[in-house]
């Protein structure tokens, strides 16, 4: 019998929710490009309901623990002293988020002697140490395309949302404000925009397709180029890398985005994100940091609008 | 020579801006169907800078006045004593806005002897009495197309924002909360759900034909009937009225969407908007009022969230 530690964010502030706004969601059969859906024999929840914080347990505590496996969950997830360290010392399977990460640092990994498998709840491996996972023979899994779409309609609610002022917008209007021009001013139409990702795989590709009836430009860039029937079929403009795209340094690879802009180059006239940087989704325009979004998650977007005046 | 009137917003809170986020915006030669976009010989402003609220006159100041014109632009507009009412006793043309109308009622238009023309600067003219007007020979006129395709935009990213509960996580972190679970807990994946439209004209066809890559399933409603092709390439289900797509009581026509809200059968499972109801396009889930907007204008989302939970 294993011993899975599993490390989710914390329940509600108001407590696990006893209803939701839906009675359920959409069944998916497939992701797009035919791959099945994972079809569980069983699953003790009901589709829809919030499994992703602790006492939702991923849906798994029934089914773990009625196999006779020992199943700990917990959020605290930082530091020496942290119920995850203590826990993971003799635990077999650690399962962890991609928005909510337990650091699978080298350390760990060495402290973690039973340690066989590292599943994330997701698409991602960015908190293990994949050498020190290799090295002390520790699988590495994810569940691939899970939360791709999910993140695609991020990244075009965020595009829409930041090309039309619309946070900020509800903010005049929760301060109190009903002031259509300070709304207007800086609120544009995404409509002939140029738009361009870094990266073009299962969310990129995704988010192309999304914005492809909004009548903008699409750009992209990636190391594997995609069929030409798709570069066609969306109008899409390739780019070797992502100089030659927008001119921002340090932009590529998993360079973080805040530091690509210190060292700006970008005009005023490009909207540019990325879907393959960490675990946080950046969004600028022009030479003005507009927005962090962790998709699924809390969503902040800090701007300095005073600057944008400038 | 002519004295024209026009009912603005107001300038910004902080002044009329120096300068703007963007260079520019892109250039629009037609509209989707080929009609094409309005062709002035020349224009006294930067395309992009603010030009709706008072200061902005529409770009038309020296236009008007250098061909002799009186040019009065006001945002004050409610009351018999407001600027508007007292310029309208001589104006010849009036210029209003659909988000910041000037109501012509038949009592202002018999008193307005010499107005010839109402020019809504947008489309629409709800504001209007289209009665008193055909009796006293004024002419109604609207800038057909000209933001109808914004307007398509915000849709979109409302319905985006509200599926994913957007504005409610932003909310939650400016007041100082980081709790993913609480964004979590009401947000959910467009993907595979049910949206329709209550009309499908410019907006209405502009919002299906940029969901149709969400992969949900699109219907709507129209008194006109969309041309085969059209429903074929966007896999749309037509509905000969509002009742038999979504079981809303009062939602057609010119209701206001608020009203529809007291006598409700919506299920939980559908997405459901409008483009055609008065200025203020409503959104709903479930049993519950979820928000409004004004196009182009500020966004408000009211919302109680408790209820949404009982």
């Amino acid at each position: 019998m294993a011993k899975v530690l599993c490390v989710l964010y914390d329940d509600p502030v108001g407590g696990y929710p006893n209803s939701y706004a839906r009675d359920g969601i959409p069944n998916i059969d497939r992701y797009p490009g035919g791959q099945t859906a994972p079809t569980p024999k069983r699953i003790d929840f009901k589709p829809g309901e919030l499994l992703g914080s602790v006492s939702g347990g991923l849906g798994l505590r029934k089914f773990l623990e009625g196999l006779g496996h020992t199943f700990v969950v917990t959020s605290d997830k930082e530091g020496e002293n942290s119920v995850f360290e203590r826990e993971l010392l003799d635990a077999e399977i650690v399962i962890s988020q991609p928005f909510w990460p337990a650091y699978l640092t080298a350390e760990r990994i060495a402290k973690a002697k039973k340690l066989k498998l590292a599943i994330t709840a997701g698409i991602g491996s960015d908190h293990v140490d994949l050498e020190a996972a290799i090295k002390h023979g520790v699988t590495v899994s994810e569940v691939t395309y899970s939360n791709s779409i999910s993140v695609s309609e991020h990244v075009v609610m965020m595009i829409l949302s930041l090309v039309r002022n619309y946070i900020p917008s509800y903010k005049l209007v929760i301060d109190g404000g009903w002031n259509i021009a300070d709304c207007i001013s800086r609120s544009y139409d995404l409509e002939a925009m140029e738009v361009g990702t870094v990266a073009a795989g299962r969310i990129g590709l995704a988010v192309l397709k999304r914005l492809k009836p909004f009548d903008v430009k699409l750009h992209y860039t990636d190391r594997h180029r995609l069929p030409e029937h798709v570069e066609e079929e969306l109008n899409l403009t390739f780019h070797s890398n992502v100089e030659s795209m927008v001119p921002v340094e340090g932009l590529g690879g998993s360079v973080h985005w805040p530091d690509a802009a210190s060292d700006d180059k970008t005009d005023k006239q490009s909207a540019i994100f990325s879907t393959a940087i960490n675990f946080i989704l950046g969004l600028r325009w022009g030479n003005q940091e507009l927005g962090y979004s962790i998709p699924g998650g809390p969503t902040s977007i800090e701007t300095n609008y005073s600057e944008l005046e400038r």
